[in-house]
């Protein structure tokens, strides 16, 4: 049993209403890796760095045990950095910069001792990279794929080709609109299934997750979280707890789906909490177990039949 | 068991990306008394109507047996006239006109025989006919009230008075958000319950509603609609749902409210497949329970501690 990352190691500037923070470690395989971090399970990462990634963050990686022989050094070019600005509500982020830099150069290379991992996140990249990386494992595994805005519109054939190949499709609500050119999350989803992929994810940020398999749906809103600090990474957290979850299932069914998304959920409403991902290294199961409980007390029917005359 | 229901009875013009309907029977009162109408409850309309209302509309209110002995028919005023259109995604509303008339001129009568009845809504009015309305029932019954942007901004004092006394305050989240000046529902929701209301539903259109009451919270999603045809009155029907659900229960308590949004929701979902009004008429007891259990089937957690190692 073991977890495969494949996304981004990025220098992150975020800027929110109430902070600022430059430089920080961040990109999609972080807060990937992280989340997964409290599932205790084997977890390797293949990305790139670049020159000017700090040895310190170098560390941090080493720290948690993770697997980095799939990790490039780039001698020739920096290290991935984003920049964005969150607005007043924390729901509207304007990217404020993006450098591609060594990502521009990226040749995924799978470690041998990952070719039969149990869970593969194909993080939000060039779908030919995400299509590179499965052509170098075995087929047992279980693929979740995230993507975004960019590789819809400009690499629509190429993302077509990888969505027939994977086991879920996650994304959030606009892509999938953007994706179907549909305004109705419900039917784009129906749209999206008959693309390829065996299920679908659709994150809505601070309004839940949605998991659609053949004609069955789950819908769960987010753990009440009053104190938003940092959006970041939520989506990738979300991808990596799942993983995390699904990596202890015996059969990935309907059920096992259902739990990813709870834990997904949960572990993302930590994530936001904090700026940066740090926060996540410090989750124990414990804290995970005890919100998913909260968060299920928050969502559970009562019993509808006992007092209305409608039963 | 009666449900007293104060509002606006409208002739509405309602412009969709697909249709156009003019002079249609609308309001508040009518979309919360069609919804509570399956509920099988006597119902009282506390409401004004101008000269021109279609005496064809007189019929449809007094063929479903509402007690219209409350609603006055002013002989100098024309009917409340509001007209929206409704941009392609059908979340955003622009309202094109809005007369008031009669309703400049209303004062509420509530029928004697409905001085005691299990369950108000106080309608989005101007608070001050809300407290009218109060004055004139006993202690014993379930108070729902809405509100709207405009109250909030031009008669705060009013509207908080109204709020100490109300049993369930019912809007949506812009108006959460406007209401106390912050972004997050969360924290919206404890300084609203500060306010006096006994507890708060936030609908939340296509993300769902959310029960506060104490520090307990109750979340759930909107039932999946692929085809929203006309989301005018959704509200209001929820609001007239929950009323019919109340209205059956012996004691009102966390799990009554929660069955009450569980109701509200569902009837709303019915509510938005179809232009104006008229639908909720042909719902059945039978239709509603159907589709509150394919609700409960979408939003139930699997059993999380089986298979996780989290457990």
């Amino acid at each position: 049993m073991s977890i495969l990352i494949v996304g981004t190691l990025a220098l992150d500037t975020i800027e929110t209403p109430t902070d600022k923070a430059e430089q920080v470690l961040g990109g999609s395989a972080t807060y990937s890796a992280f989340a997964a971090h409290s599932f205790a399970t084997p977890i390797a990462i293949v990305a790139v760095v670049g020159r000017d990634f700090p040895e310190q963050y170098h560390q941090i990686l080493k720290s948690i045990k993770l697997d980095l022989s799939g990790v490039e050094i780039s001698k020739e070019h920096d290290t991935f950095a984003w920049g964005c600005q969150y607005r007043d509500n924390l729901n509207i982020r304007d990217t404020t910069f993006t450098h591609l830099n060594a990502l521009q150069h990226f040749s995924p290379v799978v470690p041998e001792a990952f070719n039969n991992c149990q869970v593969i996140c194909l993080g939000n990249l060039h779908p030919q990279i995400q299509s590179d990386t499965l052509s170098q494992v075995g087929d047992a595994s279980f693929v979740a794929c995230d993507t975004m805005n960019y590789w819809i519109q400009e690499t629509p054939a190429e993302l077509i080709q990888v969505l027939k190949t994977v086991d879920c499709l996650v994304i959030n609500d606009e892509e999938a609109l953007q994706m179907t050119d549909e305004f109705n999350l419900f039917s784009a989803a129906r749209k999206i299934l008959y693309l390829g992929p065996k299920s679908l994810i659709i994150k809505k940020g601070e309004h839940g997750a949605m998991l659609f398999v053949e004609d069955q749906v789950f819908i769960i809103p987010s753990f009440p979280i009053s104190k938003v600090k940092d959006p970041t990474g939520a989506g990738d957290a979300f991808l990596g707890a799942m993983a995390g979850s699904l990596n202890y299932e015996r059969h990935i069914g309907l059920d096992a789906l259902k739990r990813a998304v709870v834990y997904g959920s949960t572990v993302a409403s930590f994530c936001v909490e904090h700026i940066g991902p740090y926060e996540l290294l410090n989750l124990t199961q414990s804290d995970i177990t005890k919100r998913a409980k909260q968060f299920n007390g928050v969502t559970e029917w009562p019993v509808l039949s006992v007092l209305s005359p409608l039963a």
